[in-house]
């Protein structure tokens, strides 16, 4: 699989009274995303708040996105489970229903150790054959793992083809880079550090600011794919301020806030999350009504 | 409630295959516990698993631990989960099964914000009549309360009334002693830091280490309330190495192991986590050699 | 040499225009720190900007104390060098005045391996007959020493015979009582972690405090050691407030405000320290208040 | 004054015996940082170990390099000094002889508060007419300044007029950048970061580098402002394990290390800094001999 560009995250609408998934809005969502030109749609990932959904929602929110997406583009699923069991059973899940790829990363409450980390991922990779896009956050996870580690379950582990970084720390890009000559497909997962990300190597960014801002993204990406540096630059500082603000406000909040200032109504995140307060909605309307 | 002295962590140990608990077992944990002269059993904690249980599991731990219990000491019921719905229904069964206290913890993928935690402490007061003990294990959980934010809630919350401290910085201790003029009753959740949080005038000590060690942290916690502080520094460096070693390697993990070692086989930790490897096993094996 | 208790740190009382060192002010401070019963004097310490005095200023400094302490205590001479050269000639200028001990600590711009680290103490105690006592302090020195490196230097270095401990972290202290069998001697040098320190086994408190509140350091000291622990506990929190105070105000700018508070004029801490602003004035002239 | 480009930073070579400054060699090393194309000389950097120097050396390495450069480049004198006296007198210095521009970091034993470091800059800026760079190197200097601080003493401080950011957090960049409108111009001081700086707007790169590897860095900071991102990339990678080698190993001793290499012997830095040991000189040799 020779993925590269945006990966775009859709949030996981609620009904009214956030008891259940809203399916007509997630895949309202998605086209959201597919408009903005992504080259990739990633279900269940942070902005999808998937930590906070029940087994059953999981498994409808896989399915009715790859669904949805029908091979308009590639759909990714992400894993983020505090059991090797659950975490394997999801993989099966997504194979079953057609996914073209798995994002693994491990949720954790007792800190693991990179041997505990290593047969998490080998015991998924032996559960399917999708690809795994090993994927290091340890602001959400609670678990960090270096450059060298992961390359080493990517030269270990069969089905461990790609890594997402999404520390905010650029030396861990140049370590994967210089370590696998170049060669091991690297993503990234930090929104405010997209431009220097894609001038380190990076194949492509997952991010959920498509959500709200069109093809600006991929459009940061194409000017610096063609070289165009000047161009890059004022594309990357355009979409700055708002790119650091759903980071630090919250992807799931703010992306969900952001959704609604522009007609899209999808709620709210689900407790003990908030939406976002009156002043941070005013800053980020404030940043929309430049950017869109 | 008056809750002072030695507050006991059972083990949650599984069936054969580890697809299952084992409530024979766990009441054989539980009963190692009450030989220790614990002043209180807390199911469904770190040492506990409790973030790896399924939720039909954690409905029978808690219900068990009461029932075995049987009002021989209070029950504590851990409640660590990511949505308030859940920690809200967890709260009221620990209720109805008749346990006399929850301690609650913010358990978090996004981090949270004061407002958010402050909420979902609220959701679960209002869910309840127990008394609720505010835990803070930033290492765990992914989320720091300060010693300030903590009083606040226990002003504001009805029902949270006492602080468990796990941060191991004893500063945090200080703060919560001063700020309240000591009324505030808070406990120590840091093993290897016990002779200096007692000195402070922590309430009592959160632990597994009775599991392993009788009742020699009920000796330390009584040298320190008698003055007796020569005694007291005697008993604390005796135990020190091995409450560093249960902390460091994992508290589930390293007591799973101690117990098989001391003949109460109870199995392994559920994966990713592992058991100790034969290296530490044998360092484990040296310390209870002499400690018990 | 056998050293206990708690060893005082005069500040460096400065002329009306701040370019020269009163001595006549210094050596009523000093006498103060007498009075306030401390068991030893360190000269030139961080409370006695060290790092901010000339090398004559240095000297004099260190000259003057010895001969106005004239024995009733043993003196300390405190040395913070960036180069190993300027640290031997100040260890041999401590020798020849009469001094009784130096407090070594690595100073750095560059961060020093631990191999830089032992050959600047080797260095200084080939150049001197006195003893040593190793000074951990990253947060003015920029270089942390674990308690391992430390106890090895104890182990090589012949006149390295202590060790004085100013992270706050409790755990460093029991590590040295548990690697060296609490035979090395070690010295607490974190204000507002003396309770534990001592409980934990610190032979002394190293404290400016006692230029302000007499010999209530002393009293704290003594509860300890005799065994009373409420009592030490009741004195440690008397006095917690100001101690945590005078730490994150800068030790140097609140004890000569406090001094000047209590009558004895020392003027200003060099520039770029600011003295205290008024509304820290105003905390420690309450605090004061009550505890003088 | 208008700076842009590669700021080339010599090392300070020592006579034989380490005892005094040798203004021949050091003559010889600005001569290769001329011949790799630098855009400007800052001496007493870092890489110049003048936190390491007497007050006499100092000056004559101030006045060396001024006289030897003979304004074929402009020349910035760095200071670091801990009391505001003496940065005062060094920058007077400065301008007395001639050199273009300051580079003043705040150099710290005792933490300093924004209003100690403003002031601080508020005095230097007071006795020169030069312009100042804003120097932030927590890691050696002990004390971190933010973007939204230092543009306020741009505004603020006459003379202050640019910022040279030394964390290696891209993010301080942006902030500069995006507060300013890109109008205050900013220079890395991370050698490893080097392409993502100037991607993200720096004006130019301050680096010893060329020191050892000529005119790479000039060519990489050429290939950027062309707009060659791919020869860019390229450029960087090559450099890579070399610029994060000399920055972890120790920017003096490595690269003093690399010019004995290359066959010009300046000698070791000063203690309690040491050489590289024989393994670090090996792995520096052989990236030099693909890199030279």
């Amino acid at each position: 699989m020779n993925l590269s560009g945006i990966i775009g995250y859709p949030v996981t609408p609620y009904s009214q009274d956030n008891k259940s998934v809203s399916l007509e809005k997630l895949g309202n969502v998605i086209d959201i995303l597919l408009e903005a030109k992504v080259d990739a749609i990633a279900a269940l990932g942070s902005a999808g708040e998937a930590a906070y959904l029940s087994e059953s929602e999981w498994r409808l929110v896989a399915d009715y996105t790859v669904k949805h997406v029908a091979n308009r583009v590639p759909v990714i699923i992400g894993i983020a489970e505090l059991t090797t069991d659950k975490a394997v059973n999801y993989a099966k899940y997504a194979d079953e229903i057609g996914a073209d790829m798995i994002m693994l990363s491990p949720f954790s409450y007792y800190k693991l150790s990179e041997e505990e980390i290593h047969s998490h991922y080998e015991a998924v990779s032996n559960a399917t054959k999708l690809p795994i896009m090993i994927y290091n956050n340890p602001a959400t996870c609670g678990v960090d793992m270096s450059p060298e580690f992961m390359l080493k379950m990517v030269n270990n582990i069969t089905n461990a083809t790609m890594i997402k970084e999404s520390t905010g720390d650029i030396q861990r890009m140049h370590k994967i880079f210089a370590l696998s000559n170049g060669k091991v497909p690297f993503f990234n997962g930090c929104n405010h550090m997209a431009l220097e990300a894609l001038n380190a190597g990076a194949n492509g960014w997952c991010t959920a600011a498509p959500c709200l801002i069109g093809d600006k993204p991929k459009q940061l990406f194409d000017a610096v794919k063609n070289g165009n540096s000047q161009e890059a630059q004022r594309l990357f500082y355009q979409q700055y301020e708002f790119l650091e603000f759903i980071v630090t406000s919250g992807l799931a909040a703010s992306v969900k806030s952001g959704l609604s200032l522009l007609g899209n109504e999808v709620g709210s995140p689900r407790k003990p999350l908030l939406p976002l307060n009156p002043a941070e909605k005013k800053r980020l309307k404030a940043m929309l009504d430049i950017l869109v």
